[in-house]
């Protein structure tokens, strides 16, 4: 019998309070997390060296009695690995210096080998593991394949994803072969981070909301749903969560996937989110972010709200509806994990 | 019997065929748009030159066979009546000298006479009228209280509206009582619109999508709905449309407030949407506009897709599910504009 409080959450299973983490919880918003990124000198530094993402993956657990840790990554790993020439200054967002735009592009691409290419990942995940004796889960993650696209293709961050929304609706075929790659690279990625000791994962669609509902089932759901079938045949026991941002009106869609339990962000009510996914899986979130920049009277009232709207019964994580913001005040933090553990303990 | 092919899709009436306008069809996408806004100065001379937003406002139904007008005007037209001190400049987006944050600011607001302060508004409805002739009608529109108030607080556009969610968490009391000023302000605007000739009214809820459920229906749905009752109590005849855009999940709250269509963002499905209201409003909408930087073929295919989306029978205004990018190119929006009118024809 599994006694973690969060991976029984994930499996629908009674506890004894809703455990609850934070998207981002291993980030900018701690004065520790910043002390150590300032020594890496830079972010990809950070990510690349084992032992610098064992201790910021550390840091929040440590100081917060948060239910489980997530390992210190960026979504960007993928592509970097297949040798896009990522980089990530302060200020300006990811770059890639040879974006994905053409068939000759789409042809250089390939899997790369976790082991080699990305074995900074599974030695950060192994140190932790060892780090953390067990006492809480860690999680692993990836961004979702058309998410890892949107960047491949823009070359940057983008607002109106011009670029490959016009390769979405012009060359519909040269797309889906770039995501069909990317999916395998997905995939051989988690089963790594599970073979490496992972106890939960998450695949993060982050613009999955931009695109419109047709073109979400078949460029962004597609692909998850793929994931989630060969992840699921090699680790059945080990859960994977499925978050899109702006995913409201698909939950589903992204329920029927066989995945385990679906992010949500603060616009859905996990009352009809519930009803919409008939219980078929867990739900985790899905507080505003900007609710911490509130006093601790009102975090207080709306973890109150979050929690009455999921309701009774088991099935819920809590967490924010999107990443912690970079200026949120860690003693807001505090008080919002003790509400959530506080009062959902009285209501068992 | 109102002949008009708009109208009477917003009516739920059988038409010839569907009817389409664009969301910012007057704007920087057309090049003789941008020479009278270089001959303007500045945008809000633009807005508030009668001649000058009456031009604009023709200039894309004189290029394009579009079913319908919309006044050339802004949506900060409000608050900046209200002695905010709203500046415009090229490449910064719109800034207010003295944004509303305490109780005095909230205080010191007031309703603006429309026959006074905006003036220009209704001078430029009665040009555009008289200049139109009845040909198509002319559309009026407000943005929604919660949408003018995250300017009106934070002072600027937001990517995270720190500033105002804090209040909203915090002070919602104090927010409330801004969104009432405000409501009362666009029910008098609009009123004021009508009264000039306006025959249909919009409301732009540009920002209601970044709102957790239980605050959109708290301070975005409930003063939309407080405006829809008090214009159609005056303005029974003319149809009010209502858009959140991000707000495919609250479709049903929408509808139920009495308004007579909703717009939809590309996100929606909109046989999904049809469901949802029941047929009881009419639904405006939503293609992509990114769709608009794909081929000539591609549009069409997806004009097709849309259409087919919607189904048979009345009730569907063809719309884009966003304003019009100010780099499409207008040869694009004359395919995508005939394409609308022989394929729904041809279903008819």
């Amino acid at each position: 019998m599994i006694k973690d409080r969060f991976l029984r959450a994930l499996r629908c299973q009674p506890v004894d309070c809703t455990p609850i983490w934070m998207m981002r919880q291993a980030g900018r918003f701690l004065p520790e997390y910043r002390a150590t990124r300032a020594r890496a000198g830079d972010f990809l530094t950070l990510c690349k060296t084992p032992e610098l993402a064992c201790e910021v993956t550390l840091q929040p657990v440590q100081r917060f009695p948060l239910d489980a840790a997530i390992i210190f990554s960026d979504i960007l790993t993928i592509p970097d690995a297949m040798g896009l020439g990522l980089t990530l200054n302060e200020g300006e967002g990811p770059r890639f210096q040879h974006p994905v735009r053409h068939e000759k592009d789409v042809q250089r691409l390939f899997v790369p080998d976790p082991e080699s290419e990305l074995r900074y990942v599974t030695d950060a995940i192994r140190l932790v593991k060892t780090a953390l004796q067990g006492r809480i889960p860690l999680i692993g993650f990836s961004g979702s394949p058309w998410t890892l696209a949107t960047y491949m293709v823009e070359g940057r961050g983008s607002r109106d994803f011009r670029i490959i929304k016009t390769m979405l609706y012009d060359r519909p075929e040269l797309l889906q072969q770039m995501l069909s790659i990317v999916s395998e690279a997905v995939i051989t990625y988690l089963k790594a981070q599970a073979a490496a000791g992972v106890q939960a994962m998450m695949v993060f669609d982050t613009w999955g909301g931009v695109l419109s509902h047709q073109a979400f089932l078949d460029f962004s759901l597609q692909y998850m749903h793929r994931i989630v079938t060969a992840v699921k045949a090699t680790y059945p026991e080990i859960p994977l969560i499925l978050f899109t941002k702006g995913g409201g009106q698909w939950l589903p869609a992204l329920a029927d996937t066989g995945c385990d339990a679906l992010g949500l962000d603060w616009t859905c009510s996990l009352a009809k989110a519930r009803q919409l996914t008939a219980n078929k899986v867990a739900l985790q979130g899905n507080l505003d972010p900007a609710a911490l920049y509130a006093s601790a009277e009102t975090i207080r009232k709306q973890v109150a709200a979050v929690l009455a709207d999921f309701g009774p019964g088991p099935g819920h994580v809590f967490n924010l509806g999107h990443g912690v913001n970079p200026d949120t005040d860690p003693e807001r933090v505090a008080v919002l994990i003790d509400a959530v553990h506080e009062q959902s303990r009285q209501s068992k």
